[in-house]
């Protein structure tokens, strides 16, 4: 079934709206009719509704019962993924928004050669957003994980601190995920470097702020790897894959 | 430190020898000279070793030390993956070396959409094994995962059940690999669908062969992030990363 993201104003216990080019979506590349049936997710629930009026501004729809997201884990991971080269960005929030991520955060570090500025970065993380966007809609999210703005290594380790259980992956080694992460953590946040890692003063300040280092095997995984094995792995660590 | 895979006919405890394009790219891309260092790998071994002639045909070395690759995994992991639309099945080879797979099969399925025939299958696995290769030596790994000839469903289920541990992993829901994968096992196989997923029959046939059915919770997984997330919780539940 269809999922569409709305607005907490959009939608109550008992109807819907669906606007702008979500509703020109629903009625010419879906051709839904009146009386069809889709999912519009909310702040983490999702409502099964049923369409009464379509046209290319908005659509009104019914909802006829609602729950909880079933494609929410329990565990709220947050992403930090130093910036790296070319469009691999894309491909790793795409695949942490299938995988379960709640929020991905781009790190400047010092390896990092692609190195945009405010007003380029900018543009990317609104691209970035749609990608987001549509993964959630097309994996069953509830909610719409959060590209956030881009920060630097000293605030990343700050954050990392911040949360229930923090983690920076180091390329050169460390413990293994399955030893340090809680079954029952609620709130995760993993740091992952660019084509070139951490230097070793960025892993200390890490270190130093709370964050436990991980090392992910003896095999060099590609920085777009990375992340993907490390949400995967915490996702099943923490029975939610 | 670069590597390079040789054939067990050239190289034994004392000497190396790099031939063909390998032998010019270390001497005109990679620049190296006499007296620098390399590893050869052959056969899950990998052989220190030093350079004492180059030449656009081949390159004679020196052994200085050896040891079992500290690439590989203790679990040999057979990849089935049902041929997904376009170039999604590099990716996936790319990626599953990375991770630790020992060999990737691409298999036929009721759902494939792509569906090349013998002659251009060929051409394909070439370019897949390629990639294997590439991916082999960029990751540090000691062997070279085999990309297998394309094989029917049938043909799959029999080789799952002829596997210590064999999974299919279904769309609709099975097992959780936490509780499926056996932390000391030394072979397993596991099948993964292509962008339609698989027939209730062909997961019944599978069973039906000695399969385990896998479920990986309930977000939709895109056809190439589901092997490398099932590869990647595999590796950390056997201990390999």
């Amino acid at each position: 079934m269809p999922r569409f993201f709305v607005e907490r104003e959009d939608i109550n216990d008992h109807t819907a709206l669906i606007r702008g080019a979500d509703a020109v979506h629903i009625g010419r590349s879906l051709r839904m009719r009146l009386g069809d049936e889709l999912t519009v997710c909310c702040e983490g629930r999702d409502y099964i509704c049923r369409i009464d009026t379509i046209s290319d501004e908005q659509c009104t729809l019914t909802v006829l019962s609602s729950g909880e997201g079933q494609g929410e884990p329990k565990t709220r991971l947050t992403l930090y993924q130093a910036v790296p080269k070319g469009d691999k960005l894309d491909t790793i929030v795409q695949k942490s928004v299938e995988l379960g991520a709640a929020e991905i955060v781009p790190v400047l570090t010092a390896r990092c050669v692609s190195r945009p500025d405010e007003k380029s970065f900018r543009k990317k993380r609104e691209r970035l957003s749609r990608i987001a966007l549509e993964a959630a809609k097309q994996c069953g999210r509830s909610i719409v994980p959060e590209v956030g703005e881009m920060i630097s290594l000293d605030e990343c380790a700050k954050r990392l601190g911040r949360h229930e259980t923090g983690l920076i992956c180091y390329e050169k080694g460390g413990s293994p995920l399955s030893e340090t992460v809680p079954a029952d953590t609620g709130d995760i946040g993993v740091f992952i470097g660019s084509e070139g890692g951490f230097d070793e003063e960025e892993v200390e300040k890490c270190r130093a702020n709370g964050a436990k280092v991980i090392g992910m095997g003896s095999r060099i995984l590609r920085c777009e790897t990375a992340p993907l094995a490390a949400i995967a792995i915490i996702m099943n660590l923490t029975g939610n894959m």
